[in-house]
């Protein structure tokens, strides 16, 4: 049975009760084994707390003792800490970043198999251990991986060039290399975890009507357009650059395997619109497989029940799917036959075998 | 009957398409009486190319000729201009620019009650007369009104900040007195043009995150906030900042009246993804009535029928509800009761007319 991690992210936000909420349906246990890292005192404060039943769990001091059938939790924090729902402090940054290190090395060393974060609030967590703007940063220096952030649901998957960034930033981080760089990592991505044999990506453009013939912007013709036909020459399918409005309005995004944006609210304003509670966050480009819920702490209705864990039982199964497929993909592509090359311009077709692939 | 003036836009667009369409179907004579700028050899030319029966036309040289239950038709063009779907001619940005500057004219003298306007090519029109990036500005020079776009649908009304800019430019553009500005004229249209009593209004953020408590940008805290504050005093109910993806995301969006955006495509691709075919471009601000369908030229299926009416035909309902909105909100107005302050500091209550409002 496939392990899958699930750190407890701010435990005053909403992360105990969605892992609740998803634990509390045995059926996930069919599908999967569970490893929280967090803490049983936790689990049942939360779960008094929403006026629940306490989840049978079945403590362990390490992965490795985890068993199928039970919710397995590996306990991360001392006894005294108590959660205090919808508060920011410097103990829950310290629990999140606790659970966060511990899974990491985990999966890391193959005791599960993917991760799946609950969310953690950027400022509780800002230390010297962490000081990153979020999980996708800490994970590319935690694993050595090239970051590449991807947000998907059964209607679209996009992935963005600039990610935690404010707005007037953007246009100087948008090069020609970026660009292409980000076009191979999500091409590679859509092969290897998503198992599509030959991805068709779309890519947004930066500036409004794709920069009308340059008269909103230059970036279009001078950067984007450049990096698409050079990605293309790699042999990777793009297309573009669309005007974002209209390449969601018009249903255009239902015909791309994958949606390359240029910038956060261009790619998530319209994505969330359409994903609502569905929405899982996959960091391709590393060594290991995380996902997470695509929602925050939500400090304002944390403690209260109100919380969908949709979104967190939709990341499972991502990260169920993408472990999967990445070993498939694996198998498949271990041994090769070797490319062999003809020289087909004489009669004789001939086996040239020193010219390699 | 209320008289709708509609321009064909550019010629070689689909706007020909959309208008035939939309005025084939009798029943829209009921609501309205249209006039048509435009020309009846190329409404004879496209009802040809679309297969259809030619339109029963009456052609007027004035639009005071009008006539209820007939399709009235302003000949803006010379007999020898033909249409050439999907490509563009300086012509075809001739022929759009002559039947809008003969309909606000027209709607300026009160010969018609509103005007809608069919897509033009910004680079078409571009000329001597016309050296705008698009109908908003060109309204706004035409009527010397302040003009703030608002687009809309059953499910929203959105204004934007900043309209036709690129990236970069973004966050220079926004500044205390612009976003006041515009929520004064967006409280004031959403009261004057769509009925409201007390709008309530969101403001989304300008960088992701809505800045993240300055982490990602400081403008949310700089800016958008001491401008919500300030347009609060003045009593209009406007609220945020919000990020942009998790407002939409969690269908927040239904709980207000108007939102405003910071920018274009953080406004119109959520807009557009919820809307489909039924959004309406409105332009507030000015002493006319002016709507337009949410889509463009769309050189790319021009000519072959496949375009949707279902735009412009909202377009012209709304055009017909602002207008009667507006009227029956100046008539309301016209005369209200003065103002009467009491001193109700002492036993004896009395007016004290000496004060104004």
């Amino acid at each position: 049975m496939i392990k899958i991690g699930i750190t407890h992210g701010d435990i005053n936000g909403v992360g105990y009760e969605v892992i609740i909420k998803l634990l509390e349906d045995n059926r996930i246990l069919e599908l999967m084994t569970p490893v929280v890292y967090g803490s049983a005192k936790l689990i049942a404060q939360y779960c008094k707390l929403l006026g629940k039943p306490n989840l049978p769990i079945n403590q362990i001091k390490d992965a490795d003792e985890a068993r199928g059938g039970m919710i397995n939790v590996v306990n991360v924090v001392g006894e005294d800490v108590k959660a205090e729902p919808g508060t920011t402090s410097e103990a829950a940054g310290k629990a999140a970043v606790a659970a966060l290190a511990a899974c990491v090395s985990d999966v890391k060393e193959g005791k599960i198999d993917a991760m799946v974060t609950a969310p953690i609030n950027k400022s509780a967590v800002q230390s010297e251990e962490f000081h990153f703007p979020g999980h996708t940063e800490y994970l590319g220096e935690a694993t050595q991986g090239n970051p590449l952030m991807i947000l998907f649901n059964s209607a679209m998957r996009i992935a963005l060039v600039t990610t935690h960034l404010p707005i007037s930033r953007i246009a100087e981080e948008i090069t020609e290399e970026v660009i292409v760089e980000k076009l191979r990592a999500f091409n590679e991505s859509l092969k290897k975890d998503f198992g599509i044999v030959k991805p068709r990506i779309a890519v947004l453009s930066l500036n409004p009507h794709a920069g009308d013939n340059g008269l909103l912007g230059k970036e279009e013709e001078e950067i984007i357009a450049p990096a698409i036909s050079k990605a293309s020459d790699e042999r990777i399918y793009c297309f573009g650059p669309y005007a974002a409005d209209g390449f969601f309005g018009s249903g255009q995004y239902k015909k791309f395997d994958g949606i390359l944006a240029m910038y956060h609210d261009q790619g998530l304003a319209p994505f969330k619109t359409v994903a609502m509670d569905s929405g899982v966050n996959f960091t391709a480009g590393l060594p290991i497989v995380r996902t997470s819920p695509d929602h925050g702490t939500a400090f304002d209705i944390a403690g209260r029940g109100e919380a969908s864990e949709e979104s967190l039982r939709e990341a499972v199964y991502a990260a169920i799917d993408i472990a999967r497929n990445r070993e498939s993909h694996a198998e498949r592509n271990a041994n090769p036959l070797r490319r062999q090359y003809f020289d087909k311009s004489k009669d004789n077709v001939v086996l040239d075998l020193s010219k390699e692939d």
